[in-house]
């Protein structure tokens, strides 16, 4: 399926030596995966910066006793539909819930749904987590 | 239910009115919970960096086309149950699936398990975010 | 000097608790100063996402054996003369030198001078650190 | 002076596509060099998790009108001796002092000098960029 080529890059020896030592040390499999992953942690930075569409999660933490909390959450996430794959929610403890939402959609909009999220009052945590569609990152 | 104390500061008052129209960009609702989130924020980080246990979720992006890789993922999470709470999967497009497993437990071992899994071939994107288990955490 | 007004949040006894040893562990001497310290952390990512003025640092460290790198770097500094304050040179030992520029200005224009050192050939490092005027931030 | 070897590595063409844009936007001259600092950065940031001496700047904003800051800067400073290089001092504005600590030494007792100046009273900003000696970063 996949459609390679080769790059060829020059390298001082040390750095390529040090750079293979870290490939060890990680696991990482081969150098070719290792190149591959940095520059898709760029491109991946750089979509959110100027991209269409990204896709990531929002990750919430709170006490699920704090009332009108859940219907607050309840009621930005149907605003937001477009956004939002699925929500996946877990009791933690007695008291503490993880929610976990899974969003594809332009970075703004992601970015100010995240916001939204952040300022429902009883939250202990709310952060998002940037990732790809992958469409356009091999 | 919650058990709550005045905390009095002493600010500039240039820095609090700045602080003041922050709050209202944002949509965050009372100074109290602006302040509260500023806090907690530093606990997490300091959670992951000496606690025993956080909780996160680690992000992944595939084409599911990729030979053998699936199994390989699915080998190193079971290696790994008593970290994963649970793992969501999503059909990006006809290529590409985002994976995200809610995980907790000590830091040390979350990092392990993301460090293992990114090193899989074939992966596009293996991302750590860190979260709470809201326990030790107000 | 100073113009101080009190402001009164609401906390949970057990945040306001953890709030205070990590105070306690990090020595810092009031809860005014470590709360101040938070808003103003969050202030200054503002003001690069959307300030007109802040301040910062590029830190590069490079191989002075690099034919015609110190010269490509003052060129580009000499374009730029309305961002940076001043260069400062150090010679960490036969072979390498970090060299670290004030800078003040826009931000874009601060990320575009950084980005322009940041792709002369020989450079081992160059990396941008954000800071303020304290112009706005009291 | 540099030794050099060729690396070769396969990669997704479109991911070598994009990459070769992304070198394009900004303004990086080779491929070589593109590759070489993504490898450089992930060992900076190891660099500063297990090595043994790292390079940096602490980059503090105050009010110089602030009573005893001044002092207390310069006594934390003279007990660093062994970790600072040279203070670069900026006078911003009437009020405001941009100073520009470049380090050099243990990431962790580095770590510690910025800890200890963040803490005293009356600085406006106290960060810490993380670089490299280069020595063992070609």
């Amino acid at each position: 399926m996949s459609n390679l080529v080769r790059m060829s890059v020059s390298l001082d020896r040390d750095l390529a030596d040090r750079f293979d030592r870290e490939i060890e040390r990680t696991g990482c499999p081969t150098r070719s995966k290792a190149v591959a992953d940095l520059i898709r942690q760029s491109l991946v930075r750089q979509e959110w910066a100027d991209g269409d569409e990204v896709s990531g999660a929002v990750i919430m933490v709170y006490d699920h006793h704090t009332r009108g909390l859940g219907g607050r959450l309840t009621r930005i996430q149907h605003d937001a539909v477009h956004l939002i794959l699925a929500t996946q929610h877990f009791h933690l403890d007695h008291d503490n819930c993880l929610e976990i939402l899974a969003v594809k959609g332009p970075p703004r909009d992601i970015a100010r749904l995240h916001e939204k999220l952040a300022a429902v009052k009883g939250l202990k945590h709310c952060s998002l987590a940037a990732a790809t569609t992958g469409r356009e990152l091999p």
